[in-house]
């Protein structure tokens, strides 16, 4: 296959390499991520400022392009602009931690697999359970598998596959489950300091602290040992949701149903 | 109702100052928003860098807080640290073109919207169909009629509502309609250019080219001057795909189902 390779950590982190040289062997691997970290810039995209390309080479093996961008400028400037032919797979990752549960929306490597599905070519989402990672051996013999499984497969309109591995070797997994986005919840602060010259400031704490107990979320399988594999889209509408909120708004509706102008307030 | 509001345009921005005026007539307002522009950042959150609060007034009547971060911080950092009593209600806008479609992904305003349900908040996003918005007569007699609507109403788990108002005199408004996200198509290229050091370039251009002809969706709903609300939420998960994908993984999961260790590849 043909695959374009992006990430959220940048173009200098270890997942990509790890992603290219899994990768590379048996395909035609493409690279175009961003020159530096965009963790947790969900599905940001940049048209305010311009973008640049410039050409990575690292350990004289892997060959890539760094855009000064989010992970989904990377592929959405790759294909409608810089790589030809197109890509039959995009591959996003190997993202520093877990892509389950409530951080999907938050991540950088699943809006790249997002902007892929938007643009209509099948696309991955790849994270490893632990920041930083330490032992790849499971994606390394794995992710070949899985893609062999996904080889020549029609992915449904819109969809994308996001797939969370344990961190554990590769011979403690314990196998595959098909799971739906769990949740994760939170202890989440902000630690509030004083800089030198006496303005306030904020960080960001966050730690996991409870996972998902339902046995058919993502969260709950990668607990388990087993490697996580989601389809997501982007269509964010809540469909149960749709006949209450008609209850709510019953008389506005109505009113148009009957053909007559909605007076309103 | 005691309601935060924010932004995705920034502070400064128009929009938010027309909602500041809408709501507090009735309403007991509290502005947490981004310094500076922040559209299409997605659902980006901080944490390499520290965040900073500074007090904005602007012509002697809107008060509020500034935050050097996108709108989700905006939200996550009112009502983890700044806001006592916490909000009854979260309004992200007004923005500055619809979000309607695939767009939806992409908005700043909506994920200020979902970062409150994620909170346990109910939060509505506002967007206008136009911009720059010149006249917002539409939101201004309107929304408040909304508002009394959702009032004291229960909003189902981590669902927050994405509200499009055509651009249009609020005379000219039809009704409510209750639409599903549906689909833009889009003209998108990047435009290539070359600076004054020879180096190129790249602006992302894009423009609408075709609305979704569906009459149940957010994008047909505005185009036919109806105020569009859609129930929204941050599952991913595309549930009809999950029996799909259990099939292409078949023998992995089955495998394990027969309680054996999984070879793998």
């Amino acid at each position: 296959m043909r695959i374009l390779i992006t990430n959220d950590d940048g173009i200098y982190a270890k997942g990509i390499e790890v992603l290219y040289q899994i990768l590379s062997k048996e395909h035609d691997v493409y690279v175009v991520a961003p020159e530096t970290e965009q963790s947790a810039v969900g599905h940001a995209i940049t048209f305010l400022d311009p973008l640049r390309v410039k050409e990575v080479k690292r350990n004289g093996v892997f060959f890539g392009y760094a855009v000064n961008g989010t992970p989904a400028d990377c592929v959405k400037l790759a294909i409608r602009e810089l790589m030809k032919p197109l890509p039959d797979l995009v591959v996003s990752g190997i993202n520093h931690g877990a892509n389950v549960g409530e951080n999907v929306i938050y991540s950088g490597t699943v809006s790249a697999a997002t902007e892929a599905a938007m643009l209509g070519f099948p696309s991955i989402a790849v994270s490893i359970d632990a920041y930083p990672a330490r032992d790849y051996s499971a994606p390394i013999r794995f992710l070949p598998r899985i893609l062999k499984l996904i080889e020549g497969r029609t992915f449904p309109k819109g969809v994308s596959l996001n797939i969370n591995f344990p961190h554990c070797p590769a011979e403690e997994i314990r196998g595959i489950k098909v799971a739906r986005q769990g949740h994760l919840k939170y202890a989440e602060t902000y630690d509030r300091r004083v800089d030198p010259r006496n303005r306030v400031y904020y960080w960001l704490c966050s730690q996991t602290a409870e996972y998902d107990p339902d046995e058919d979320t993502d969260s709950y399988s990668i607990q388990q040992r087993y490697i996580a594999i989601t389809p997501i889209h982007y269509d964010l509408t809540h469909y149960p949701s749709l006949d209450l909120l008609k209850g709510w708004f019953y008389e506005e509706v109505a009113l148009e149903c009957k053909g007559k102008q909605w007076a309103g307030a």
